[in-house]
């Protein structure tokens, strides 16, 4: 996993994935006490920036293999990008989600053509359920974080943040990345490591579920107690990856943590002041931007606003309580 | 009021202004029975089209004029873009607003700093109130869209819609333009008339205020019978302007009216498909798009949404009655 692989990605995407803007809004920057910038990935395919590595993934297979279709476990954003990157490519998929993931990924999963398999999030095994449909169908499993070639793809964001924010002449700030499993902060990481060396990639999660800040500590790899009941659900997994975790303790800085209600203020700012849509797990890096800038440096900041995939009824209750 | 003015007013908002994205979603294109393309302008400072119109004519403006200070008036969207393009230039503002104008844009204007005069949609005439404040305080006018250097900063949205269309292999389309005094329509017709001659913009409006389409069937400036009482507050004007009004006679196509019901529907389109934040009048050019496909023609149609500054209590009645 390195660089390379990051820019060869970024040549596959290219016409495929979308090139997000970096927004700004003076209401943010007084709110944070420093200059925010943000890059809303939300407004990637699909709703989250996970289009970017299924595409590198599928983009990057043996065609043969690809012809046989892929599979993927995912809360939902993972597998919408794979059901359309292969509804793209024209290979079947199978996407196997938990029955607790917002109606509105289940049925746009579907409606990406994809198979969609659910399982219980407290009692299954995702992996193996992911590997014995691998195995059975011959189908290609392509994991959410664990994967040098999701990786790749989703590190894609980091070269975009690192040259948008050059052109707007910013190269010294720290990047908050929304964090499940890593795969997003670590190619972020790779990429700025190579393109803005002045810039260092901070995994957010929401609090109960820091794994990642925790193992950052530790030095070892730590687990959640809890993997459920989180409206924080795109972003809450078991424990950092195998592939990403090394990559996250050479290159990030601490972890942070936000609670629930600070991710919900974050989605109503997004809205009043952005006019893009966050999820709450895609609006945990905004929300440690404006509410814990204690724990910040610099007079700059950009944050990644990971997805937008929420349902009407969590957006609303959001706005009801915190829109001005 | 030509080209030529429109491509200068692009030299001098780059940096400035934002270069909104175009966006797809497959689910739009299902439900539209083509393919759509979305300029989303409430991606833009300010969250409306109108900073590019106010930018370029604070840019234009002799530097002693400019010193003095500058008036407008607005239902809002033009207001808090002449109010950002004042503070960034570091001159006083003053924006006559109607006192049944949203309440976040009353409350934006004056936190971008400007000066807000408020007046009665119904009973007062705020050409003339706009008139007098400029006289008595040497302030300079700039009119919301019968202003020759605002036209050329909207029109730099046609050119980004030329250029990023025949990017994506796009250079046949009707353009769904939001209208209300024609503004955005007679710019983005004549920089496409020069970089898009395939392409042709159509006026959007909503039922009972179609000024614009019925001027255009008749051949001479019409008005609305009311001009008040509408959600799609950033589109309703008396009438078309009296430049705007001959561009757009010369150049677009016939204008199209929707219900307020059907902007609501595509302001929950864009929520859940696009992940933007579009405002009543803003999502008037999606919701013929997708609604009334019947008065359209060919494979690919371009809309803009041309502003997202809606209250939380509008945004979330239109999601609960319409959101899927």
């Amino acid at each position: 996993m390195n660089i390379d692989m990051i820019e060869a990605a970024a040549e596959r995407l290219k016409g495929h994935a979308r090139r997000t803007p970096l927004l700004t809004s003076p209401f943010l920057d007084a709110l944070a006490g420093r200059r925010v910038w943000v890059k809303p990935e939300c407004l990637q395919h699909t709703g989250s920036f996970k289009f970017r590595g299924a595409w590198s993934a599928l983009s990057a297979m043996a065609p043969d293999d690809r012809a046989r279709g892929v599979v993927a476990y995912s809360s939902g954003n993972h597998g919408q990008g794979v059901a359309m990157a292969a509804r793209i490519h024209g290979v079947p998929a199978v996407i196997v989600m938990p029955s607790d993931a917002p109606r509105m990924k289940i049925d746009n999963t579907r409606a990406l053509g994809a198979e969609v398999v659910l399982y219980d999030r407290a009692g299954d095994d995702r992996d193996a359920i992911g590997a014995a449909l691998s195995q059975k169908r011959g189908l290609t499993l392509i994991k959410p974080f664990d994967n040098p070639q999701v990786i790749a793809g989703q590190g894609t964001t980091g070269l975009e943040i690192a040259e948008q924010a050059r052109d707007a002449g910013v190269t010294r700030a720290q990047v908050l990345v929304c964090c499940g499993g890593g795969g997003l902060a670590s190619g972020i990481a790779l990429a700025l490591e190579r393109h803005a060396p002045d810039m260092v990639a901070r995994p957010v999660e929401p609090e109960g579920f820091d794994d990642v800040a925790r193992s950052l500590r530790s030095g070892r790899i730590e687990r959640n107690a809890r993997t459920s009941a989180s409206l924080c659900d795109a972003i809450i997994t078991p424990q950092p990856g195998a592939i990403t975790f090394p990559i996250l303790q050479r290159l990030c800085g601490p972890g942070l943590a936000v609670s629930e209600t600070d991710a919900l203020r974050a989605m109503a700012q997004a809205f009043s002041r952005l006019k893009v849509v966050a999820e709450p797990g895609g609006a945990v890096a905004l929300a440690a931007a404006l509410y814990h800038g204690d724990q910040l440096e610099g007079e700059d900041v950009i944050v990644t606003i990971s997805g937008g995939n929420v349902d009407a009824g969590v957006f609303c209750d959001a706005l009801r309580a915190h829109a001005e």
